[in-house]
């Protein structure tokens, strides 16, 4: 396919809080909306409800002539191969869901599943942050952690699928628990859900939280936003718990340099929405270890809101075989920017 | 050079405790010496000696008709492209030597350097614990902690050069202080010295450490294998100290398979005499994370003593081009032991 333009493809994000849908051709997103997950309506529900939204992008873009494949990122642990999620962590009721069968039979495309975190590698990789760069990770800080690891330009799943597990690299091997049965992981103290659990831990245990809370609204309303922007603003609780995660996220960090070395650590997820108050203790913790180069190559996702649903149609690209230079062909294309 | 025979190279290691010659013929080590380092001697009296043992392996073996290139193991910091040891933290006075140029001197042929764990993760994927694995990571435990990475067969050194540096994987973000200036970095806990070191420090500070100070004949001698063997033995002084050891050591290697999720962790380094001792915590932390497949992939090196001038021969056929099918193209050769 060298040189030839590579085909439309839609892509679909399957989210915790929302679903979206873009039509990705020539390397520049056509059409992209997204709705509200309602993930408590079940799977049946909400592949009904995504199903529409792709139709309705579909329509309003290049219409399903030109579609020649589907995209779907999803959270895991999912089986990409067989197109199973397994048991999205972040989506209730969803358990062995044949989701590439489901999708496939209703489109008649060609159906290809991809971890999320995995697919926003890709697209960061192929148009964002990492253009122009062979050896990759994306780092993703939300409501979890997760990660994934480009090598030689190609996505690397490792032996046994862990490659990239970076919300379980433990920089505590005898501090908090994690669900996954062991200590001190990333996901498990620096994930946007417990930036904030910590942030209600350290008030409810006596710290003077109320510009804290004032800031939320509530004692219960407190989020990881809340904690950076209280933070930002001197808030003595608020700067304990946020210098606390910078200081963890660093040294998560700075074990994947030791290990990957990577030219550029990708950052993503709506935790990255602190800005320097997060990149600035990341990048010294980075410096501190290797030096100022590696300092620079922490850098933040470019793709923004948008980066589920290109990375999902640039999974369906990876898999027809299209290589990322002619994914970027189009000369003239726009820059794909959140 | 596909299809032919590789050629003779002379291995050189140059490490902390003892100097080490040999030649790599056809895939078989066919000489192997070693000598007491004398580190405290400096650098050109252990060159002289390094040199005076070349000369002797070379002479007994293959003569120096045979020999087309020289490769060299050392430990780093070092400049393996421009043939300087900046700074050989485990050798005094080993400051900006350029040992590419004095030993190419003496001995007339092209002279590779690198580093020792680098050399000892090609010596396993080629001819030992990694064999038939295309993905592996080599993890030493001795007087300290080093590491190298192979993907798709090659050495992965990094952007920075620092992929594969587990001593400095973080499994306490805000414990034990490292040389580095960072905090908990397994070489500061794991190491051989280390291990002793916090063995003294419980002994100190009124353990009772009695058998482990018999064992090692006085307090001052107590080593990580006296640790380890009293362990065995159930004492309580040097079983703390190595559940902990192995803890942490287990945590790293989690790590390891979560960023990197290689086919096979092979383990060398003294420390590794320690046995099942040391394994089994190792392979239940890796099991616990990823399943008994990951519990399997985690293997003791297999070339023992002769890793070090196997690797640096190996390097020396690497960077000449040969490539590992090559290189392991005899058929009727003898597997490479301990």
């Amino acid at each position: 396919m060298s040189g030839q333009r590579p085909p439309a493809v839609l892509g679909l994000d399957i989210g915790g809080t929302k679903l979206a849908a873009g039509v990705l051709v020539d390397g520049r997103l056509l059409e992209w909306r997204s709705i509200p997950a309602e993930r408590e309506s079940g799977p049946d529900a909400m592949i009904e409800r995504l199903l529409g939204l792709a139709e309705a992008v579909v329509r309003d873009g290049p219409g399903w002539d030109a579609i020649e494949a589907v995209g779907i990122g999803c959270g895991g642990p999912l089986d990409a191969a067989a197109g199973i999620v397994h048991h999205a962590l972040n989506l209730p009721g969803w358990l062995d869901i044949p989701i590439v069968e489901r999708v496939g039979g209703a489109l008649r495309r060609p159906v290809y599943l991809e971890n999320d975190a995995t697919a926003a590698l890709l697209a960061e990789l192929w148009y964002g942050a990492g253009a122009g760069t062979r050896d990759a990770v994306y780092l993703t800080i939300s409501t979890g952690i997760g990660g994934a690891v480009a090598l030689d330009g190609d996505i690397r799943r490792g032996a046994w699928g862990a490659a990239g597990e970076f919300g379980h690299l433990s920089v505590a091997w005898d501090g908090w628990p994690c669900i996954c049965g062991r200590h001190g992981c990333l996901e498990a103290f620096a994930s946007g859900t417990n930036i904030a659990r910590r942030a209600r831990e350290a008030i409810a245990a006596g710290g003077d939280g109320s510009a804290l809370v004032a800031l939320a609204g509530s004692f219960d309303a407190i989020t990881a936003e809340h904690v950076a922007r209280a933070a930002a603003d001197g808030d003595p609780v608020a700067s304990e718990v946020w210098d606390a995660t910078t200081a963890v996220l660093g040294a998560g960090i700075v074990n994947i340099l030791n290990a990957l070395d990577p030219e550029v650590v990708v950052i993503g997820g709506g935790v990255t929405h602190a800005g320097p108050l997060l990149f600035e203790p990341l990048r010294a913790a980075a410096r501190g270890a290797l030096g100022p180069a590696a300092a620079a190559s922490v850098v933040p996702a470019a793709l923004g809101r948008t980066v589920g649903v290109v990375g999902a149609a640039a999974i369906a690209l990876e898999r027809m075989g299209v290589r990322r230079t002619d994914a970027q062909a189009r000369e003239d294309r726009e820059p794909i920017r959140a």
